[in-house]
Formats: structure tokens, sequence, C-alpha cells
């Protein structure tokens, strides 16, 4: 395997794309370029969770699937301040502000591509997975990106951006009933400031109009041009309500975009991948739940399944790999 | 994760240990140690096969175990005469006679114990594991590294050289009845070259005597000291016949150590994942095989399973990752 890190922005070092390339060494070689995952971690746009980066990264390549890591433009440290003092208003930092993720997302589609040949990429099947905002953001980037918002950005072909597939892992996909959907849980002071922040962060208001909101919600955006979608959640979770997920569902069977969906009953936000690869405490597995990776990769394989050939004599297998 | 290369002679550069380490980041960095498991691919002892390699290194890494996959001294090269000219008798070889890679197995261990405290491993819980020849190889280091064969070596404690586990793929167990085995397979004249050149390889002789056999035929030396083992192949093997497997699981009964053995019933000889992230052909791939990951997935849970604290309030879990 090689691991590369690639800046997005020169002068920056704090949004990085993590390459996690299978190397085909030996019989292995050159057999067929693989698909590829491009994870985004969630965080509700304050940071980026390692707890759902790497450890997915390696659930994927172990699929067999190049994957990569983007860790996209977030509010960052300043954050931590709502823990201190739940009242505070975070001051609006225009780099972390829609539409930046969504383009950083464009942008690693296209350093992906400039590598393909390179890492050894199928390019028609690089699949877009999303943790809580990072799902958020995968579920937009995947509903506009056939538009002119990443085409006219980089001046290149609308093609180039076409995600083969779409993971959605706990998201949030309604700005306009965001506050609605909340009403039911039990929310402490810290988790109201949580949201706040998340709102300021992704687009700088506590508030935004309607029009704003709608902008920034996956499930009001669906078109036909969605690719098929993969989404999974849990019924308890009291940080990105369910109904997120139901109603994304809702909209990709208006449009008659196959999809998969499997809510589970208990588990808590942010599971990652609900198992010891990804768990700081106990909390974080749960059996039932962490069965959501082996059903994405066996739907994944209805697309993305590598397609080899056969040998007829064992001849000819060494002469395929270069033994005769 | 950390990919590092060691080589294990300073003059050679044939005899490599690649450590796949799972580096923590952020939330998950200091949360334990973690287990690992230590891989020797196929190749009867002529090569080691990369698709017995890295394939296996991810997925015990999406287990969460740290994993090292261990290039033992093999024939090399001279062996693929044999292809071009059956009846040839290959030159001795002394760097890949017995007990060569038995010793560089615990030289592996000796590093990882190393560089324990640098990659975070936990020494109690090391497996080993092995493909064919490396899983003849691995059976054979679990029968004997309480002897002094390994600490009258290198100098040193017997414990460091314990594996906690091991697990068995599609092995050879048994080269007294070598042969006999063999006896009602329809064998080409390019296998009978082959196990020819597997004997000398390892043992520089194309028909050892009884005590060399016994000696190198792990299914008759099991102790109690043998650790709980993890066996798995397939019926149909026309290449390891499925009796060594069926031996070496009577051998650890008789001596009631624990073990799991799994035969499927088709499936050639080295499927290694038997799945996609190790195939060339499609003959390499096998869904019902396949499953012997998953399999060993869970039994390694019973022994190798991280033990994660809980976290009663989410201020706790601030607290515990930092933020607060």
């Amino acid at each position: 395997m090689i691991i590369e890190k690639i800046k997005l922005y020169e002068d920056r070092d704090d949004v990085i794309l993590t390459a996690y390339i299978i190397e085909e060494k030996g019989e292995l070689h050159g057999i067929a370029p693989r698909p590829a995952v491009l994870i985004c971690p969630g965080g509700g746009y304050l940071n980026c969770s390692d707890r759902e980066a790497e450890p997915i990264a390696l659930k994927f390549a172990a699929m067999g699937y190049h994957a990569f890591v983007l860790r996209y433009s977030v509010y960052g440290e300043g954050a931590k301040e709502i823990y201190r003092n739940p009242d505070v208003t975070l001051p609006v930092r225009e780099e972390c502000l829609y539409p930046t993720q969504i383009l950083e997302t464009g942008q690693a589609m296209l350093i992906i591509r400039e590598h393909a040949a390179q890492w050894e990429v199928d390019t028609d099947r690089i699949a877009v997975c999303g943790f809580s905002a990072g799902a958020h953001n995968a579920a937009l980037y995947s509903a506009v990106w056939h538009t002119d918002l990443l085409s006219g950005h980089f001046k290149t072909k609308k093609e180039f951006f076409r995600p083969a597939a779409v993971i959605l892992c706990y998201m949030v996909s309604d700005y306009v009933d965001f506050e609605k959907l909340m009403e039911n849980m039990a929310i402490s002071k810290t988790d109201k400031a949580m949201m706040k922040a998340c709102f300021i962060a992704l687009t700088g208001e506590e508030n935004p109009d309607l029009q704003k909101r709608e902008a920034i919600s996956p499930d009001r955006l669906v078109t036909k041009y969605m690719p098929p979608a993969y989404i999974w959640a849990t019924s308890a979770d009291n940080v990105a309500p369910v109904q997120h997920s139901l109603r994304m569902a809702e909209a990709l069977a208006a449009q008659k975009v196959p999809f998969e969906l499997h809510i589970f009953e208990e588990g808590q936000h942010g599971l990652s991948a609900a198992d010891q690869t990804s768990a700081v405490v106990k909390e974080h597995m749960n059996t039932d739940a962490a069965r959501w990776v082996e059903l994405a990769d066996a739907w994944l394989k209805k697309r993305f399944a590598l397609t080899l050939l056969s040998c007829v004599t064992e001849e000819d297998y060494l002469k395929q790999i270069g033994v005769l």
C-alpha cells in the first residue's frame, strides 16, 4: 500500500487529501484498475474526526478499493470555545463557508483523476462516502456535481466530477426543518451551542433564511443525476435525527434513484465503523450497526466488483503472471 | 497507517519484515496497544507469494490489528527452471534450509517486541498466520517456540517467542506421509517437479529420511505449549491435500489445544482471501471460502478484542479526548 498526503492549497496544510493506494505487486500487478472511495469524515464542520478517517479507509481497502480521505475546510480549534463558554457566538470564518467543501470535494476528484494512471484508479467508479456533516457534504456534492458550480469554478468538464455512488452515514440532509427535527430531543446547553456553531461554520449565520437553507439541503436537491446511494443510520441518533436519512430516501425514491437504506435500532451518533477499529469508548461499538460495513461491501459489488478473467490451465496462469 | 520495511539481514534485501502499523491519531491516540498478526505468505519455499502478503495484512488491519508480513528465506528465482525443464534437479541452497525460516520468524517476533512501545503493539497478543508453506512454517514455529532452538540461537528468553494464536491456511502439516497423501491426486509433470523442488528448498534432499521428516512435521510435534489455533482449508485442494489440516486438528485435539477448523467444500489451493483483494483470476475467488476471514475475525475476538472503557457522560468523553 502507498499512503500519500496531498495538500489542496499550496499555502495551507489543514486541507489534505490522504491517498491509500493498493499497490499491486508481483502476480497482482496490472490486473485491473481498481475503483475507489473518497471519504469525508464528520465533525459538524467544526473539525474532521480521525475516527471517521483512516479506520474507514482501511475498511474499503480490505474490500479491494483504493481509498481517499479528504480533510476539508472546517472551523477549527476556535470552535472548542463553545465547550468552555456555551453562550459564545463564534466569529464567522470565510474559509469554511459553503460551498467551500463542495469545491474541495470536486478538487479531490480532479486530483484522483490526475493520478489515475499512476495509481491504477478506475475513474468511472469513484464513490463518495461521508459521515454526519461529511455525509451532508457528500450528499450535497452528489446532488450538484453536474451543475455549473463545479465545472464553472474549475473550468473543466462536468463529467470529471461525477460520483459513481454515494455512501451516507448518519447524515444531515435537511436544513429547512433542522431545528424542528430536534424538538423532541433532550438537548443540553452544550448540544445547543454545538448546533449554533455548526450553522455559523457552514453558513456564517445562526439562522439563515429559507432560500439559503434550501440551497444546502440535499433532500431538496435530488435530480435524476444523483448517483445510486447507500444510506445507513440508527433510529436512536440524538444528534442527527434519523428523519434526515428517511427524508433523503424519500427524495431518492421520488426521482427513482436506486438506493439502499439500513436503519439500525440502536446506537448513538458517530459510530463510524462501530467496532474496535474506530472506537475510543465502549459506546462506540455496536455489533448490529457494525454490519453496515459488510452490507456496504455487498452493495458496492453490484457496480464496483472487479472483472477478472478465467484461466483454463495452469500453463495459461503461469504465462499470465510472467513465470513462463 | 505507517508502513515500514525492515531487513532481517544487513547484507541481504530478500528477507524483509513489512510492518503495517495502525497509527492512532487524534481521539484514537493512546487508547490501548493493539494485538498484531505476523503473516507468512506461501510459495512452497520457492518464493513468497504477494497474493498472500499485503491483501491479508489489510484484512487484519481492517479488524483493528497491526499486521506484519514476513518474507522469509526461499529458494528464489532459480526455482523457475522447473517450469522450463521439469526433470531438472535443482542445486541445494544453504540459505533456505530448515530451520532458517523458523529462526527468521523468531527474529521477526523480536523485532516487533523491540518496536512495541513505538508502534503500540500488545506483545502478549501476537498471532502467527501462514498460507500453504507459510502455514507449515507458522505451525512448526508454534510447535517449537518454547524449545532451545530459538532461545539458544538468539540467546534470549523463550517467552519472547511465544505466539498467542496461530492461523493456518491450507497448510502442509505432515512430511512423513507427504507422498502417500498425494497418491490419489492427478499430478502433472510440473506438479511433481514442484514438489521435488520444495523438498530440496527446505531439506536439501529429494527424499529425506524418517527422522528428518518427523522433525519438520508439525502434526507430530504438538505439545501443550501450542497456542490456540484457527485452521481452514478446502476439501478440493489438490496441492496440499486436506488431510494435512485434519491431521493437524487431530494432533491439537490429542493435546487438548483449543482450535477452530473450517473446511470448505470447494476451492483450489492458494485462495488467499478468496475475494477480489487477492485474486488474479476468477478461480482465485470463492464466496464460500472467503468467509474464512469473518470467521477468523470472530475467533480472534475471543482473545484479541480490545478492552475499552465506558464513558458515562459526554463531559467525561470530552475530557478523555483532551477537548475539555
